[in-house]
């Protein structure tokens, strides 16, 4: 069985076990506080980040995006990335786009301030970056209702990995109840759709101990 | 004929323009200063970052790494990802590597500090910042030499997109002569194997004006 080095607020540990779960891949999950630099966790992966996967005895993947296109390959249905060079070229591009430039303005800080501080006994979070990231979480809701708004997902006409990434990222930022849904009825609609797959049930499962989330995180009526 | 926004300067860019080559694909290049924030050029990409490529008059496609797919899918001769999905999952890692880790820890800095501040006039580089990423060079230096040793090419026996990423992000800062080659002979020896490919002659080509290279800069024996 495939084993993923994980932590449960990880956006692109997320992305995985959805993708994972999309394909009906088994998995062992085993949780990393990575901030620890773990000695063994450094050898397999010396960037230091979730998540991992190990597929065998002797093949460790690293970078999220390098792993899920490893299992676009090997396991290629239902395919995540879209049917012609044009749309995987979208899909991807929204990928990056959250795994990249939302992960740089909004869920690092968040994470870092809100849970990586908490669980390493760093103290209380830092107000000012809380405010910045949540004046760039707002930008960032407009894109996605401005997608919803043309598109039936976030890539074009089918499901693809960019829902898959913005929900793994918008859930984890929802876990930590920072999320102003009323206020972006086109991107709450969009996810509320993808919530709603029996691929994320497990992820609106997720009980870190001593931070539990919001009432209306694993709603899917929210 | 393909068109590609980008910047003399700009690794993921030159990622592009050695892939392209490679491919002998060609391609209109059109110089982007992305810092400007051009409203039309924020219209092909919200992010504004350089590369850009249009095929075609309805395709725009940006992140570099959705592009280097793309091309990939289309013209797939000569391969440049790897011939297995395990093979690729490894070119992939060591993109991202370079794209991610090497980009935010040194070329980011370099690039800012010493080109785009002085063609906004923004003045003179904090050195400071210019001494944590020689730090960090230093570091990546040692990771490319431990790759370069054990293996033909970075991500196995094939020249491969991880090579050209690393190798363009190594160029841009070779241009600000920032890399200590004397220290490590390893490294050297892969870069000056990359270096004298075709496909790397425009971009050891390239001068920026009122910002001349480095004596060794486009010297393949340096």
């Amino acid at each position: 069985m495939l084993v993923l080095y994980h932590f449960w607020l990880s956006p692109q540990s997320r992305k995985l076990r959805v993708q994972l779960r999309e394909k009906s891949i088994e998995v062992e999950l085993r949780e990393e506080r990575y901030w620890e630099r773990r000695r063994e966790f450094l050898a397999l992966n010396p960037v230091g980040e979730v998540p991992v996967l190990l597929d065998g005895d002797n093949l460790v993947l690293s970078d999220s995006q390098a792993i899920a296109e490893y299992l676009e390959e090997t396991q290629p249905r239902p395919g995540l990335l879209g049917g012609s060079p044009r749309q995987r070229a979208e899909t991807r591009r929204l990928v990056a786009w959250f795994d990249r430039k939302f992960e740089r303005e909004v869920s690092h800080y968040l994470l870092r301030e809100k849970v990586v501080k908490r669980l390493n006994g760093e103290g209380g979070p830092d107000s000012e970056v809380l405010r910045a990231a949540a004046y760039n979480l707002d930008y960032h809701l407009q894109y996605v209702g401005y997608l919803a708004e043309r598109r039936n997902y976030l890539a074009g006409d089918e499901f693809s990995l960019a829902d898959i990434a913005a929900a793994a990222h918008l859930s984890c930022i929802d876990y930590l109840s920072d999320v102003a849904w009323e206020r972006h009825g086109e991107a709450k609609a969009w996810y509320a759709k993808v919530k709603s797959r029996p691929s994320f049930r497990a992820i609106l499962a997720d009980h870190i101990v001593g931070m539990s989330p919001p009432k209306h995180y694993a709603n899917l009526d929210f």
